[in-house]
């Protein structure tokens, strides 16, 4: 579908359609929404030709991310590193890198509708993927080849890597049990990230494993921030019957439960057992340790930038899309101890 | 200067210029380089017309950012909600923001001649500035409109936004000598970055306000970092005639500081105090509470998106280039206290 195929279908002007696809002003808001839905659904990609888009039209790979949701997939410092490394293993192949934010007050597909109409991307990599991605489904409509950072169940030809959330999470609870704890609570996701799913899963199965019954109560959902971490904290240290331990699927709680946990003169391990998501610098400020899983961010970002240019290939069999599953190490420390008073 | 001009100006074909222009394959490495040593001193735009530029070819406005370096200039979340805001005053405006990130093994001029090269953005911010910054004296060879976030010595038609750093400073002297501090310690970064400059401007100017003699073994340089932070701490507790009180140019090192105090038994405000920069969400999770410096990162989001896009006002006045330095607010905390053997 090229430009004159859609202004045609619409009975618009070629250069309206070209200026709403464009993000130019003097565009009426329907007719830039009648646009961008058309764009959308009859494939309507910027440079018309396969071939050249799979030989790489500008050369560059986009990253996209949600801003004003630092930590929807990991928040942090964890997109420096990981963007570092995946850029490096870019440029030598001779690709760039372009970070395409998409702000908070912005609808997700319709910012898509643009990046793909623009067509200054070879190939994008999404992020914060979620279980129902619409995004996905839109792409997958588009000849944009793309890759998510995370799973989805939407279906579609694209390739994803994603963290074991479900491994993570399954272990830790085995190691949760190993020591005498039955009664694991955890802290999930508010929202309909799709990690939020896998995590739960490993911690069912983990519970499924120990024969320990499930109790709804201890699955507590928070924002994922300090502040969430902060009302998590809250939350289990105040429960009656409370909690011998706390799983954490994201590392960015962990300083609010240890703050809540101080502010109640609970210490986390001797107290209520701790198990965090990722090792990342700033817990080795936390006291007691936690302990945690460890994740090489170099490796990932490299792994990222191969899988994204391999969409690009036009052997078959690299072209071919794939997921990926990255284990994660897990890491003691002394925030996870046996219980004071074992089941 | 157009391509056709550079090529002839080479004496190399205007295919092999436009690749290497476009960081294309094929194009020998000194062939490469040369191409975009003159197309740098040149003045070499993608876009030949300045009218169209000034008119926004593009309608994107690019955000320079340095990976692998998360603390180079604030680090962790300032980013993400300075950026959302700068997003959605951009959207408003019909601008697209796409974020170009520079990879730590990569030459920021090299990877800039490409950005100008490529002629992707209309205009540019730059982070991460130094006190003598290349980039600038090549943004400014270039007709591409940029501003800086962060104070530069090295001159050109730009714009600037920085935050106060000096002032800053000055206060978190003033403060502490207000409770009888007179050995007050400053952490600074280890390297060009301007704002350590003018943060140790601020610091020196307070201690002339004040009549102390500056004794340079108080003043720390550290990478500006949670690791960074966990040096200085250690280094000022460790200090033959320890001193009462400690600055800090940045907020990334003060987990890493009361981390260090607490493995050496010191507490924050009872035996060192402790005035940390600018206010973040995880600052509240340190036990005593950090004096530290409130900023609205909305409206400096805001505010660089309006001073990005008066670069491309076609009105004289809008269209002139200025600089801005944003205040901050001083803000209490436990972490500052009168000294106990006040000298």
């Amino acid at each position: 579908m090229n430009i004159r195929r859609l202004a045609d279908h619409l009975n618009i002007s070629i250069g309206t359609v070209s200026r709403a696809l464009n993000n130019r002003p003097g565009v009426h808001p329907e007719t830039l929404e009648k646009v961008l839905k058309a764009a959308t659904e009859l494939g309507y990609v910027a440079n018309q030709s396969g071939r050249s888009l799979r030989r790489g039209a500008t050369n560059t790979i986009g990253f996209v991310i949600e801003t004003g949701h630092p930590a929807h997939q990991a928040g942090d410092q964890f997109f420096y590193v990981v963007l570092d490394a995946m850029n490096l293993y870019l440029a030598e192949q001779r690709y760039d890198l372009v970070i395409l934010p998409c702000h908070s007050a912005d609808d997700p597909v319709e910012f898509l509708s643009r990046v793909i109409a623009r067509g200054i991307v070879d190939a994008l990599v999404m992020t914060a993927t979620r279980r129902v991605d619409h995004r996905i489904a839109q792409l997958a409509k588009s000849k944009l080849p793309f890759m998510t950072l995370g799973r989805s169940e939407t279906p579609g030809n694209y390739s994803w890597i994603d963290l074991d959330f479900e491994g993570v999470a399954r272990r830790s609870v085995q190691e949760a049990v190993k020591l005498g704890h039955r009664r694991i609570a955890v802290g999930l996701p508010d929202n309909d990230v799709a990690l939020g799913y896998h995590y739960k899963a490993g911690y069912l199965k983990g519970l499924a494993e120990a024969g320990i019954p499930v109790d709804e109560s201890l699955l507590i959902r928070v924002p994922t921030s300090e502040l969430g971490g902060f009302s998590l904290g809250k939350q289990v240290a105040g429960m009656a019957g409370q909690p011998t331990a706390l799983l954490l699927c994201s590392e960015v709680t962990a300083a609010g439960v240890y703050a809540a946990f101080a502010e109640m003169g609970i210490e986390a391990g001797r107290d209520i057992s701790v198990v965090a998501f990722r090792e990342n610098p700033l817990m080795r400020f936390l006291n007691p340790a936690p302990a945690c899983f460890r994740l090489d961010l170099d490796a990932l970002g490299t792994r990222l930038g191969e899988t994204v240019l391999d969409l690009l290939s036009p052997d078959e069999e690299i072209g071919r899309r794939r997921g990926e599953i990255v284990p994660l190490t897990f890491v003691q420390g002394k925030s996870l101890q046996p219980p004071r008073n074992p089941a």
